[in-house]
């Protein structure tokens, strides 16, 4: 079975269902030659053993409960960017419409992580959006969800069609998993878009450089 | 003044305004020690001047009618696709949300495209999402966008969160840019995801290997 912005072979729209799993769509762009070794290493050295996974050629997608679901992506950023390289991961999280019962029994794991062993400090960047779908009042669940990560002290500003992060990433990974959570108890389908990158070697602009001086 | 999904640093969500502008926030991914020239190169290699354009350190936004939004963005994943390295391009565009006066004078443009040189054909794979906000019967936008795809031939299945593209760079691009114009129709404000990848030394599904035999 396929999910909301997927059909099948047939091309028929899957019906949605009512299981509250979380899933996220994800690529790993490291920035080098060795990006084979850095992304298969990085999926490696993360216990992936609570969640539902399959990669193909573009992406990989990670279905389970909410916190397995982010503690992985968190951990797969983490050891790519002990590499030392400019890395990027790019997501897509949904919850609302899974239609697949192949990760369904995932949802009975329990809510230990599993993913400790993340390394130390790395100063992370990050634009997200929030997308609640099918009602009128998906900017309240927007606006709320950016007032709490104000509040967390990683918020630090807006651009178009994005809001930014910036924070150890650690922080920055708590904040959108907050920001998806209470978002996802607001509407039945929702949607969130992260660019999530560290080592650049682009200066961050200004007013974020002098966050927190 | 700043759109959904962002907020200035006051944290106060700006109201959305009724022009048509679209909008595009993407990053592009040379997985390659030299991704600094590829990216900078294909930036300088397109002509932008039909259109507002911003960059920071994590994406670039280029702002204007669908034409040249969809123009550049097509221009740079090409032009970065010549250096022969694995390029993916990630991409979020939007519709009916603009608040944003400095990009409204790029509306008065016409409608010729300015970017030819596009290079030889270049075999592509997507991954894209359509998300309409704020109307109940968003599944039917998606639908009839998935539809149109797969009489185009570039449509090659669903999967988790997404539906997927194969073809020719030109091809692929000619049907995300319908998708989005048919679905902007139906519904004031639109998003749609897209991560085009090309040179992927992965192999692609048996299903897209074999599509067209």
């Amino acid at each position: 079975m396929i999910t909301s912005n997927s059909f099948n072979e047939q091309n028929k729209p899957a019906a949605c269902g009512s299981s509250r799993i979380v899933g996220c769509r994800f690529s790993l762009f490291p920035m080098s030659g060795h990006f084979v070794p850095i992304i298969l290493g990085a999926l490696e050295n993360t216990d992936t053993s609570k969640v539902w996974i399959k990669s193909d050629d573009i992406s990989t997608c990670v279905r389970g409960r909410h916190e397995h679901v982010f503690d992985v992506v968190q951990s797969i950023f983490l050891q790519a960017a002990k590499s030392g390289e400019h890395v990027v991961l790019s997501a897509t999280f949904s919850v609302g419409c899974p239609g697949d019962t192949e990760g369904d029994v995932f949802m009975s794991e329990d809510d230990v992580r599993l993913n400790k062993d993340t390394g130390s400090a790395v100063d992370t960047a990050v634009q997200f959006a929030l997308y609640p779908m099918g009602v009128p009042h998906y900017m309240d669940v927007i606006y709320n969800a950016v007032k709490t990560a104000e509040i967390e002290g990683t918020f630090s500003g807006g651009i178009h069609y994005a809001s930014r992060l910036d924070g150890d990433a650690h922080q920055v990974f708590r904040s959108l998993e907050n920001a998806f959570v209470a978002s996802s108890i607001q509407t039945s389908h929702l949607v969130m878009t992260a660019t999530i990158s560290c080592n650049s070697p682009s200066a961050k602009p200004d007013h974020v450089q002098n966050k927190g001086e």
